[in-house]
C-alpha cells in the first residue's frame, strides 16, 4: 500500500480545519493513507448540561475525521460527502481532550465505508467513549452541488 | 394525552441551550408533550469546507433536540441519555437557519426512540435536508455517573 | 407524479419473491411509485427462542421492500442493492402477521433513501413492531459484480 | 477475565438454534467469554433474485450472534433483547458459507453493545462482506413481556 505524499498530507490537514470544524477547535493529529486522528481540547463550550462532554462534538468529530480519513485515498479532483452515519456512546465523557482515530474499512471508488473511534483521555488513561460507522460518497469535485 | 405544564415547558426550554448548544446557538422553538421543535440561525461558523452546513451541526440538534423531546414525557427526576444514533444526511443543507422537529415513536419507561427531521430553510422554502433516528435511556439522576 | 405501469408493477411483484425471501413466505401487497407494501404470514419458523417473531424476519422485510419500493423509481435497466440499513425494535411482535410498509424519502439518481414500518397484526389491532432507514444504491445493471 | 462455564456455553449453542434461526440452518460455531462465533452453509434459499446471499441472511447472524454474544456475559436469569442494529454492506456475497463473529465492545448491566463482522467464505479465502453494531439489553427474564 503506497503513502500519502507530504504534500497531499499537509494540504488536508489545513483544509481539515476550517468553518464548524475549527469553531469546535477540533484539531488534525496524523494522517496516513486510509487513515486520520484528530483531537480537541475540552473546554466548558463543549460539555452538556450534567457537565458531560456533549454527544454533538464526538458526532461531528466522528463524521468529519471519517471524512477526511477517505479523503487520503480519493483522487484530488473528487469531493468527499457523508451519506449517513451511526453512533454508540459507550460511555460519559469528561476528559481533558478527546482523540478520534478514523479509518476506511471499505474502499470503493464511488462509496467508502469509516469507522471512527472516540477516546476520552483523563490523564494518564484513555477509554472509548464512542464508536461510529460512517459511510461516504465520492463525487467528482464539478458534479457537487453548487449553493450559489 | 395529557399536556406538559408552562413550568416544566420554560424549564426545558432555558435547559435546553447550555454549554456546547447555547455555544453552536441552536435555541427551542417549541415544545410539546413528546416533540421538540429548535432552530438555529446560520452564521459562517456553521459551514464546512465546501460552505455548506456542516453535517455536525445537523447531528447535534438532531440528537439534542430528541433528548429534550424524552425530556417531555419522562418525570422531573430522570435524566435522559442518548445511547446511539443515526442520521441520513437527504441533501445539502445551504439556507439561512435549520429548523430541527423531533419527536418519540415510542415511549418506554427507560428505553425512548424518537425521530428528528432537520430542515433547511431558504427564504420562504424549507427542504429536509437530514433525518436521525435516536435511541435514549431514561435513568434516575441519582444514578447518572458523576464525573467528580 | 406519474405512476408505475401495470407491466412494471407486476414484474416487481414476482421478483419481490424469490430465494431467501421466498423461503420466508415475505410476499408483496401494495406497489405504488415510491412505495411497496409487503406482508407474511407468522409460523412456527418465524420465531425465536422466546416465542416472540425474530428481530431477523423484521430486519429482512424491512430491507427487501425498502429495495423494491426503489425499484418502482429505477429505470428498468438499473439495479438496486442495500448500502446499509439500520433498525430499531419499538416493542415485542408476537401476532398473526407482519406488514411492513416502505417508501423512498429521498429519490436520487444513485443513492436512494427508504423507511420502513413493520407493523404486527395481532386480530384487529395493529402496532408498530419495528422501523428501519435503508440507504439504497441504484447501479446499472452491467456493473453490478458478477458472481461467475 | 473468567472464562464462562462448559455447562453454559453447551446450553447456549442449544438454545441458539431455534425456531427462525434453525429454519435458516444458521449454527454455533465456537463461544467465548464476551465473544460469540456462527457459521451458516449457504443453499439456494439464502440467495436473492441476482444470486447473491441475501442481505436478510448477513443481517439476521449479524443480530442473533451478538444476541449470544451477550448472553455470555449475562447472570443465567437474564433475557437478551436487541434494541436496534445497524449493518453495513461491504461487498456482495456469493460464497459457500458464511462466519459470523460477534464480540462485545461495552458491557453493562443493562446496555450491551455489541459488533458482528459477516465473512463471505470462498474456497481458502474469505472477505468481509458486512459489519453491524447491535445494541442489546439485559432484562429479567421476569419482566420479558409475555406473549399469552
Amino acid at each position: 500500500m503506497n503513502e500519502i505524499s507530504p504534500e497531499r498530507a499537509a494540504f488536508l490537514a489545513g483544509d481539515y480545519c476550517r468553518g464548524f470544524i475549527r469553531y469546535c477547535r477540533i484539531e488534525p493529529e496524523e494522517i496516513k493513507r486510509g487513515y486520520f486522528q484528530s483531537r480537541v481540547i475540552i473546554g466548558e463550550d463543549h460539555r452538556q448540561q450534567d457537565g458531560f462532554i456533549h454527544a454533538g462534538v464526538m458526532a461531528t468529530m466522528a463524521d468529519h475525521t471519517a471524512g477526511y480519513a477517505a479523503f487520503t485515498l480519493a483522487p484530488e479532483d473528487r469531493q468527499i460527502l457523508t451519506i449517513e452515519f451511526k453512533i454508540n456512546f459507550l460511555r460519559p465523557a469528561f476528559g481533558e481532550s478527546l482523540s478520534c482515530r478514523s479509518r476506511i474499512i471499505r474502499e470503493g471508488s464511488q462509496i467508502l465505508i469509516a469507522e471512527s473511534e472516540v477516546f476520552d483521555k483523563r490523564g494518564q488513561d484513555e477509554v472509548m467513549a464512542a464508536k461510529a460507522m460512517v459511510t461516504l460518497m465520492s463525487v467528482p469535485k464539478e458534479k457537487l452541488l453548487s449553493k450559489d
